[in-house]
């Protein structure tokens, strides 16, 4: 048997002491991304799309549950949309990118940074009456901001993929019934599927979406202390209505403004799950995101080669519901494809050598935490579940463990500045007010409030010493 | 109950009259696509989304069976890229939509037409061995064309959604192959999916893909005697492989280019569906790509009108496999459900009335022949899937008839250009070189060939008169 270097060198620093450089080698070497010839492009390669791919089926059937249509509307956006609406220009106008090309009347257009404004202007066509209310459209699509900072793949991207979705309602009620509805959708989706806690909350008026009255977030801790966020969910309220001229006739005949949210998650999602779960070995993929839940090994001798093949082959086929990888391959060792499997963070390894064999029994290795043990072959499908099962919930408890225990509280802002630098969330009292946020922002190396919430108890903000009820959790975030 | 006129007014204009109107009001009327603010872009509403979805849905097994993997690749493509490939070049280059910001080499950079240059650029750096082949890479994405013909919903248009797949090999025997597999894997797509048959063949070299040796396409004739192109396979051969310097170790540790096809169909699909089976009354879409298979309208009078609902709701139920949708809205009148449905295509029609109910038996009515039947309650699961096989079956015997009565032969460019007027697919012998084929295509009011074959039998070029093998096809086309 050969061995090669090709593709798995494995990774040359721990994720404890770099995390930056460790997510960096992982995303290469488990050909997750790789780098584009322009400046902060992605290519997203097909281990990490697999990844997309299966959020996206769990995600669509949870917007046909929800009597969400998915629609797509035009990459191109007339500069004088953005305008219309006059937080959201602020806040998109840096990061446009316009084409040369000119449409017919001469006006600049820009590539999509988000789509309100294209899908509002056909909203404000199509919405009449309160027959026509709720209207509910999600798009899958690719956005361009066109960021300064520095790009890191998934994470921070001037191209990236995701979904929006923009609901219509005739009353604030069911809107924010929906906008809090989306969250914990999200919330759902984050921590079921991608095994990761969250902490769900309302983002200061600093942090909300411009355009936005309010919106809510969920957000999850990095190992590296540094929160992400991993959802949001937009109370737009009749800000673009007005701007856009969103009118339906009530049951009334009155003509009232329409009512509005948007929400969306991205492939950032992917660097959350790489970062989140990822060891030294490698990647770890959460099984129920998994394209492939397990990778079956045939031990190859000569003499009992054909053998051990065949039956190999019919494991993979008893295993057939958890799409498994079957790696015959003669030109690597199995001891290389072990290493392979493990950098590209497949679930579970399945072994069958000429021992196992004879006793009717395969061997099982857990990618979470390194875990061997034999399994005989009739309770195969039975105990491969079970295990899965048990790694998608250990992913879970493990980060959930980890969040609990990074959950701090401050009282003055120097304090607050060193539980950050620990890598800690903390609470503290804060005017929601921009000005003060940004103020301390600049004393606390440049973290900000993640959620803040309404607490019962009145409390003095940090930094203007006011009394005030609410509570912000501040970290340093991606 | 309330009658409205307010999104169902019905066509104004038959098929047979005006196609191209008679398209226009569909596409409108029954909400599939809608015009952007910018010139030759739509937007894509949820029911046209729908088959899109669906059609995905399908080839996404397709394509996993024949493991080929999902990936994404950036939007933006530098310039300099398109120069590498003297052919490919020129023939994007008058379409290409370039952005005011430049990369850091102050190079400029263009939206995607088509991927080839931007992913081999990858693919040179990813392949090394034979060990590494075949690399087979899909990805679904929005391209961009800045068309300066005349632009139509689904048809032609600015920007469109589409799979583009990108295929590596060792060998030339493995490509052409491959090239053969994708485009019958296409022909199926059509036929079986889409119930539209297509003839399939080899494109003439006027034809060819910018940058290919020789491409495969499978063509439909609309019902206005145009063809439409519904995808197409490229053998690049090693010339792109040259022009981005894919190289590979082969089993003798020999440097050799490698082998490349790529294949594509696009969202111009759901016009394809919308020409081919709308009728009349509205669309029609083929039972195996519709969302919703069928609608059930519970026919409701004030004295039965709850027994009724619960016994409709208990039928919805039943029939839930075929995602019925259950229209119970009170604002609307029977006829003007019946109406909308027949617009918006859906496949079946179940009505739900006081007599029916007693008799313990509904009304079904079929969309593509407008045939009612009454059905027993308990044969309802087994009949339903029965006709539903059955209209998509006559809507694929229906356009094979179509497409049989319409293959025609010339043997004077005169005589093709009467036929071509008849909206005929004509078969000529013309010698397959483009200065030829653009002659004809003055002369034959700038029909082009669909397909070119080798017939057994040698024959004389209709315009050189010169001995000929090659006999082609030509039409009219979209």
């Amino acid at each position: 048997m050969t061995k090669s270097k090709q593709t798995n060198e494995g990774l040359t620093v721990k994720k404890s002491e770099d995390m930056s450089e460790w997510y960096t080698q992982v995303v290469q070497k488990a050909e997750l991304a790789d780098y584009s010839p322009i400046k902060g492009f992605m290519i997203i390669r097909p281990n990490a799309y697999a990844i997309w791919q299966n959020i996206q089926d769990y995600f669509n059937k949870i917007l046909d549950k929800l009597e969400i249509k998915n629609a797509y509307f035009p990459l191109l956006i007339p500069e004088s949309f953005f305008k219309k609406e006059a937080e959201h220009a602020e806040g998109f106008s840096p990061e446009l990118a316009y084409i040369q090309n000119s449409d017919e009347v001469g006006e600049r257009l820009a590539i999509r940074p988000t789509s309100e404004t294209i899908m509002y202007d056909s909203y404000s066509k199509w919405i009449r009456s309160h027959r026509d209310l709720p209207l509910k459209i999600n798009q899958w699509c690719n956005v361009l901001r066109w960021e300064v900072k520095q790009t890191k793949p998934f994470l921070r991207t001037r191209e990236f993929l995701w979904q929006e979705g923009h609901n219509v309602f005739a009353t604030e009620k069911e809107l924010e019934q929906d906008v809090d509805k989306m969250i914990k959708e999200y919330k759902k989706l984050s921590e079921e599927m991608l095994a990761i806690p969250v902490i769900m909350g309302r983002k200061s008026r600093a942090e909300t979406f411009a355009g936005a009255d309010y919106t809510m977030t969920i957000e999850a801790l990095m190992p590296d202390g540094k929160a992400l966020q991993m959802g949001t969910s937009h109370k737009l309220g009749q800000n673009f209505a007005k701007a856009f001229k969103i009118k339906f006739k009530d049951t009334d005949e009155k003509e009232q403004f329409a009512w509005q949210n948007s929400w969306g998650f991205s492939t950032r999602l992917i660097g959350a799950v790489i970062m989140m779960h990822g060891d030294d070995h490698g990647l770890i993929i959460p099984p129920k995101i998994a394209k492939n839940q397990l990778v079956i090994v045939p031990i190859l001798f000569d003499k009992t080669r054909d053998k051990v093949l065949k039956k190999s082959k019919e494991i993979s086929n008893t295993l057939k519901r958890f799409n498994p990888i079957f790696d015959d391959r003669d030109s690597y060792s199995a001891g290389w494809k072990f290493n392979e499997w493990e950098l590209k963070g497949i679930p579970l390894r399945i072994e069958v050598g000429p021992r196992d064999m004879e006793n009717k029994q395969v061997t099982i290795v857990r990618r979470d935490n390194g875990k061997k043990e034999t399994v005989k072959e009739k309770n195969l499908v039975a105990k491969v579940s079970e295990i899965l099962e048990d790694i998608q919930k250990s992913l879970f408890d493990k980060g959930n463990k980890f969040l609990k225990s990074r959950m701090d509280s401050a009282k003055t802002v120097k304090e607050l500045k060193e539980k950050i630098k620990e890598g800690k969330i903390v609470k503290v009292y804060m005017a929601d007010d921009p000005e003060v946020e940004l103020t301390i922002k600049d004393k606390v190396d440049g973290a900000m409030s993640r959620i803040v919430e309404l607490s019962n108890v009145e409390g003095k903000c940090i930094f203007t010493g006011e009394k005030t009820k609410t509570v912000a959790y501040f970290a340093k975030a991606y």
